[in-house]
């Protein structure tokens, strides 16, 4: 009976347990910080109140309770010792036949770790909790004061970072200060809240071609964002950013800028990029370690492409398959085979209705592209219930113009100080 | 023009607001803590995963949106001159020609208050958030460890206080002990789950009577809940509970016994009673402060009963609705109306279908009882879209027999020490 330990329950780490789940010979245990799988792509619309925690994330137990041969773990690996073959874990020490890393990203500040605090990102629910405090915070307060510059501050939102988060993020404050928020308060106009999106390249959305970039610049000013391209950001702290001579004065800046791999491939002996992410071989493995692979975004594969493939759900998710299909290859006495990436295009959203989508060479904009992100999005939701629930909601904010709840849970639980177990993805 | 400011956006806040919203001649300020109202007799079912906070929560803002005479604040009220007629908040100061107070309670330790931090109560939603937090964990600790004693200890919950709370969130983890987790683990058998009720009187459910309390207690026990009544709490520490002599090895213990009203009643120059609520006039006003009126759990109204009228939320509600009806006969130039409470009864359910029934002389258990408490409860919810979708999720999970996303999102921000603003409703 060969023992696979996989670290991490994103959409690599999940695929590949579902691959070897229930097969021969094999027995997994699946190891994360957090109980649950998280719906990545949609988790900007948890921090700007659209959906709720539960719409996005589902508890790994749940989906992996019909898998016999795998056992959960709630815990933190913190290093690998590939000569013994065993990962300590704040729990203990585990032995593995094949070890499958997926651990993914988190973000990246450029050296300048301390603009955290003031800058929050976007990849666990607590930050997407957090980030929608802040927002609806900043209202409250713009509310509250008499102040003129203060409220202007207060109804200034500065989006460190022009990828396809920032946007969604830019995208969701325009709209709900345009079309949903004016209603609800006596004291300030929210029309009037600025937006900024400070990009240090000299386009947004990168990735893109040039033209659904324009189209998607075009729609965001439409909503009231402002778009700063060429712009590096200098310093962030409490009351705003600095970029070079310029200021922008803002209550609330979000960061959706650099990610850089956790940091358990530092911590091995085995070769890492700049952003240290490990270097695979074509099948997925580290070279001189084939019982180890990595997948999803903690993974540099340059193979058949130019550039190293891009952290993105699709990427992830066929990786963890590859993975899981190469070892259950090897138990059986057959060859592994390469991965090979099946292109699934990329896409995002712009407000309401609009958004970009590009496939190969295929690229649309505006409402069609809207509900083609829509109908993909539902379809790759983790499980009916989700996507029930998910569209039941979108139809409801939708038609009434209106967004979720938005609750404002305060982040202190005073009295509670153990400092164990933090939200914040740490270092591997 | 009048200014009405109220304090609290629970039942009775909300429903004099309501009362007075786009009435000529009038306006009102209406001061709360958390931006929302809080469904509190469902919040249990947060706490227990079956629902999630957007579905028994709604902001202040939306809910008073369409009434253009109302000012909504999100802050706290630190103190009140009743000479000057002004509320000290912490943004600035509001002078009133009417005050309404309605702030509620908040757990009370018996002078014992750091127990608190090893047994929370459950008043708004991040107390729900925490519960679930520490109910899911123990669980996962106890899937990890090795050491059967200290399982144990994981898989035994302490719920202090035999009232409906108490008795809701006792059924709650029977519940799902017995019949939702058993498949999701492989190295414990969630069966084995130890569940306590610990109260001081000689038995549960004091409001209800007797022969009511013995079926629920039966159905408890059903469920796995052991009750020791007659049983007073000498300690809680991090590991468990001391009741006199015995004691009981606890991961997770649970608050539900005492409340106190908040303490703004005992600033102010007026009678109050032992439980710090104000103690009120026929009309809900302070003797001698007729501008001043106290509404739902912070009021202490004994007139044409035995004993003051209990913390419900259909007392609160009724009350609001009596101050707001005064306010505005006083205005028009009619007399006051006496507050009369119209019975209303009480409920409680116990597990999945089961509920104890008691209105007047017509008392009902069972899954009569149940579906009268189901039908109710969506009923009164606060809005059209929470009756929809809270009736689709128990739907969900009563034909599915699951929970809802039992999520942990850990509660510490690591990275962000603001403490200005604690999730605890604090003295006011």
């Amino acid at each position: 009976m060969k023992h696979v330990v996989i670290v991490g329950g994103g959409f690599a780490g999940i695929n590949a347990a579902k691959e070897l789940g229930n097969k021969r010979d094999v027995r997994i245990t699946l190891i994360d910080r957090k109980n649950y799988h998280l719906f990545q792509p949609l988790l900007y619309q948890v921090a700007m109140s659209a959906l709720g925690a539960g719409d996005v994330a589902e508890p790994l137990r749940n989906m992996l309770a019909k898998y016999r041969n795998i056992t959960v773990f709630k815990g933190a690996v913190e290093n690998v010792d590939t000569q013994r073959k065993t990962v300590q874990t704040d729990f203990g020490e585990l032995s593995y036949d094949y070890l499958i890393l997926a651990c993914g990203v988190k973000h990246h500040y450029f050296g300048n770790e301390q603009w955290e605090e003031h800058a929050p990102g976007l990849k666990i629910i607590a930050q997407a909790t957090e980030i929608r405090r802040r927002v609806m915070e900043a209202y409250e307060a713009a509310e509250r004061t008499t102040d003129s510059v203060e409220r202007k501050k207060h109804l200034t939102f500065v989006i460190v970072g022009g990828g396809p988060t920032g946007v969604e993020l830019a995208g969701s404050i325009g709209e709900m200060s345009r079309f949903t928020l004016s209603k609800y308060y006596k004291h300030i106009d929210p029309k009037l809240t600025r937006i900024f999106i400070v990009e240090a390249a000299p386009r947004i959305l990168g990735s893109f071609s040039p033209v659904l970039a324009s189209k998607a610049t075009r729609a965001l000013e439409k909503l009231g964002v402002q778009v700063w391209t060429s712009s590096m950001v200098t310093n962030v702290d409490a009351n705003g950013v600095q970029i070079g001579n310029e200021r922008i004065e803002a209550a609330t800046v979000l960061w959706a800028a650099g990610v850089r791999a956790v940091g358990l491939g530092r911590k091995m002996d085995v070769e890492i990029d700049s952003s240290g992410r490990i270097i695979v071989a074509e099948d997925l493995s580290i070279p001189d370690h084939p019982e180890i692979f990595v997948g999803g975004d903690q993974a540099h594969f340059a193979h058949h492409t130019d550039q190293p493939l891009p952290g993105m759900a699709p990427v992830a998710l066929q990786q963890g398959h590859s993975i899981g299909k190469n070892i259950l290859n090897e138990l059986r006495g057959r060859p592994r085979k390469p991965f090979r990436y099946r292109e699934k295009g990329q896409m995002a959203t712009i407000g309401r209705n609009k958004a970009i989508v590009e496939i190969g060479n295929l690229k649309f904009f505006g409402s069609f592209a809207w509900l083609t992100w829509l109908l993909v999005h539902i379809y790759y939701l983790t499980t009916f219930k989700h996507r029930v629930f998910v569209l039941l909601q979108w139809g409801w904010s939708y038609f009434m113009f209106g967004h979720g709840a938005r609750l404002i849970v305060n982040k202190e639980w005073r009295f509670y100080p153990d400092k164990k177990r933090s939200c914040i993805e740490e270092e591997r």
